[in-house]
């Protein structure tokens, strides 16, 4: 059986990472992709590596006839996201990909994002998507709030651990390095190439990121007490790609220990051998996220590494694989292509 | 049915590409895989972005039984391919990657490869693999020889306007530009990431590239007279992705209907609108080439552009085109994959 | 004896390397830099690698006083520059980095910039800036108009060879690669980092890029009848460096000694032993022009190399050079400093 | 007075990073240029970017009349400068690039560099390079031994806050992000550009790396008391710059107080205003250093950013920093050369 989706706010990264990974998804068909700014344009004229394929033309929301869409994926900015989300259908399954319904708590929404929710009711229906951890209420969910990509990145470093009480609460260090198609298809002067390439720097220093929001509420929830993390994110020169290094204070075996358990049976989630350390070279355009332990020369300290590709694993491909659950197909269903490298 | 292939020569990056290929392939299976100096390793210690696939540990090649494969990639470095193919079996299907066996005329290869055939009945009896052009000799060959991932390039820009009589054969100038992935995985100085990035050249001036062998065998067999290009390769700071500028004299629509009319057909060429020029960034990753046509403001005087992915198009995807044809499978089996971009 | 120099357009990259270089010089002090939409900002603001750098705050044009300048640098945008010129003391010095007063012929200018000109009395009296073909007539001129980037490779692959009848008129093709920086710090999509880099494509084709006008008019000159090349801009994933491959018919002997006999006595012009290619890897950063011929294979014909910074070379350094002419510095004062590499 | 010095193994990046400084240099003259596995070579065949440079050939060290040497430049591999250094004359002033005179403790060279000491007389007498600490020893030197670059990082990061008092010497962590030139021109697979670019990942994991040796002793002589750093060095796709981020315990505010303080007369430490973050970008190509401090958002943590060119000010800029106080020029001679940006 072949399910029907739409794809709004298609002429962005997530939503031509999403055709792609589409493409090769035998049991799913793209009946509807929408632009606003570039409705009437086919993909192709906007994405023209998705020449061969053949598409809808590019339309406006409201031009979509939602009876005959079995799923929905909404790749739109902040803020638009639940204004449309909320005028969508309601019985429409609808996978997320903004940050509009991430966080639980409208309070920590504004505090994070500067204005007050707009679509109190879907909010507090949606089922945070990060698969791995949240599989079952997926499964039977109607709208799933895709993960930021750098929170996906430190949820697979520390949840683990948090949950298995292998480390230190109130001693934990995010340093992350993220690759520039996370900031998205905007013009902006730092995203240029002549401004980006050959160079890197951390941005939104101090603990003023907005995945903080996600850490605060994840970590916590799990520790059932509160858990802040402090997190340095930096952008680097290339296109995809999160790197997280870990610093944490506990047993480096135990943590090791902690993870094998924990991601035993997960397809996309690949342990290193105790002591390496992955690389985003790695994971480069696949569903897959590698993670790696090491043991400090300073004893009771360890540094954890997780690695994957913000597009993918911590975007659209996270997408799919929410959208595979809910739509009753198998989860890894069109997401077990190999990286890219070289 | 599912077909067993070995890989000769799989710890390089076509070697790579290939298994990356074939893991999205549904009726082929992995069964051998060599690498000489690393036999005893895991791929996942070789390339660890396959770190997830289920592969047969590196071997000897003396350590394969062949009786048991169906067809064997050959992706090693030039003249040991030859040694090797000699000694394999002779019914074996084989799908060379190296130079050894695309010029036709023992004294052609010497001339361009400075040491005498050692394999000379293998050499009679291979099929030129540009599958586009060959495709019914590819389907009952025994042993096909991949073309070179310049040429490739350059035939796909060339061989439809050759074979339509519409240019000048006395005045084609192939300008192009290639990725570092098409130099192995070769220590060299000149490939070193601070030696490449941030900077271009051209290199094997004045014609003296090997691959013109192949340009000069294909294109004046198509003619019925000797043809000689010009041909003018540089080195660019990108891992994969090939872009042909060719300059020739000749009708630019002429040209252009001539595309239209030699490739309604291929599942893999796509012909851009006239006066478009592609880009390596739409087909990196992916079997496709796309191709362009512009009218310079000379009268009579047209560009005509290719892009494709060396070690896609270029090498391993065309090996895998070959290899469904020569196995009996729909030729675009495991390489309808959309490129990766950004 | 230190001369005053205003640079009006101080937040592009020409400026900023305007600034760069002037930092090195003696005998040069920067008064006044202009910035109408960063006025108020400095220098450290818009360019936090100047931070080290004692400079005075941007500010609008009609705030700094001409009467304290010796010379005057216009980094503005095309069209933007003739009005602000026009309006400048006719008899302050001025060395303009735009398109506006390159070309001589009214008529010629509006073919290729789409509108008439505005300041046909400065246009009269300015200077073509190519510093090594017009040094007599830039050392009295007041205006100097700089050449554009891709204009000046070229002519310095063939102004040598027209002037010394070495090759055909007819049959010059210029297939030319440039770096992104020349595009300026504008926030276009394909400027992007995500957009641009990890691949290449041509753009400007088929002879309608406005550097033609350039071509055209110097080219004609010296040769003393119309002179038109085909010419081919790629974009490459780099930030700075041009890299003109210049296909002609000729002796490439002849060729070679042509530019041994023009540029013998030129300190920022390196001619390369025959047969030897240049990369702009060695030029970046600096002021000097790389030039390389070869012999093709095929009789007759050669192939010529030119490789310059187009920030440098290409624009701001040779303002720089031309400013010394005209304030009676050594033309090669605070331009020495030898490549970046790696 | 014109000094005339000679550079030990020229043929790597440091050795010509210290030509084009002291290019720039009006009372330094290179009078030899060794490098032993290209005796014969001149310097533009070996660093064509030279090529403009009347410049001595390369030869062998033993081919060097040093009695007319004023100062040598040792930029040798590890192990190989030892015995280079021990052989030469005994009053002939000398900087070291390498590691091999770094440590004060022959056991703690042993222990991080597997060898024992085989020039101890010279380890004895050398004095440590960082010149903003160890000014006045240097001036009177007669061997200085340059930092690691990575330790040079760190240090200027530290070094301030430690002496002030202002941190909890137990709780350090130097996460820092190396460009590749810092490798040196060596062929390694993992420096290929196919392996480097378009990824990331730390290396040297669990306080392995050996500049860990530098801040052990440095930082405990500072404190009077054992100090140990965690530091975990990352691989970026980028040819120069490191970026160090350091979280520590403090207050903020006297964090910046601090550097402010104890940088105030330096011409090559710019202290940012409080709350940014500096680039890699923005030092490329000189021997400045930006340094950043922010609060982060738990009470009593910082993160402290340092920022440089490691081929300048952490290695050649470095050396001529020291070499100058040496010969008793001006301390910045030959290295107030803007940034490269973009």
């Amino acid at each position: 059986m072949t399910h029907k989706v739409a794809i709004l706010g298609a002429s962005g990264y997530t939503g031509a990472e999403l055709v792609r990974l589409i493409a090769q998804h035998p049991n799913i068909e793209i009946a509807a992709l929408s632009a606003d700014r570039k409705a009437g344009m086919t993909m192709a004229e906007v994405f023209p590596h998705l020449r061969h394929m053949d598409l809808p033309v590019l339309c406006k929301i409201d031009e979509i006839d939602f009876a005959g869409i079995d799923l929905c994926f909404c790749a739109l900015p902040h803020k638009t996201s639940q204004d449309v989300i909320k005028a969508l259908p309601k019985d429409l399954k609808i996978v997320d990909l903004s940050a509009d319904f991430r966080l639980r708590d409208p309070a920590e929404y504004e505090k994070w994002y500067g204005n007050p929710h707009a679509a109190l009711e879907q909010q507090e229906e949606a089922v945070y998507g990060l698969t791995e951890f949240y599989r079952e209420e997926i499964k039977s969910a109607r709208l799933v709030a895709g993960t930021g990509c750098n929170a996906a990145t430190g949820q697979f470093a520390l949840r683990p651990l948090i949950e298995a009480g292998v480390i230190d609460l109130d001693e934990i260090i995010l340093d992350l390095k993220c690759a520039v198609s996370g900031a998205g298809r905007s013009l902006k002067e730092n995203l240029l190439h002549a401004e980006l390439s050959e160079g890197y720097n951390a941005y939104a220093i101090g603990g003023t990121h907005r995945h903080l929001g996600e850490f605060d509420q994840e970590f916590s929830k799990i520790a059932g007490r509160p858990v802040k993390v402090q997190f340095t994110p930096h952008l680097l020169p290339v296109n995809r790609g999160i790197l997280a290094t870990v610093y944490v204070k506990g047993d480096a075996q135990a943590i090791h220990a902690a993870f094998a358990k924990a991601y035993a049976d997960e397809p996309f989630i690949e342990l290193l051998p105790f002591g390496e350390a992955p690389s985003t070279h790695h994971v480069r355009g696949s569903n897959f996220c590698h993670i790696g332990v090491a043991q400090d020369r300073i004893a009771g300290r360890a540094i954890v590494f997780a690695a994957l590709d913000n597009l993918t694993k911590g975007s659209s491909g996270q997408a799919l694989q929410n959208a595979n659950l809910m739509l009753g197909e198998n989860e890894t269903e069109g997401l077990m292509m190999a990286p890219l490298f070289p």
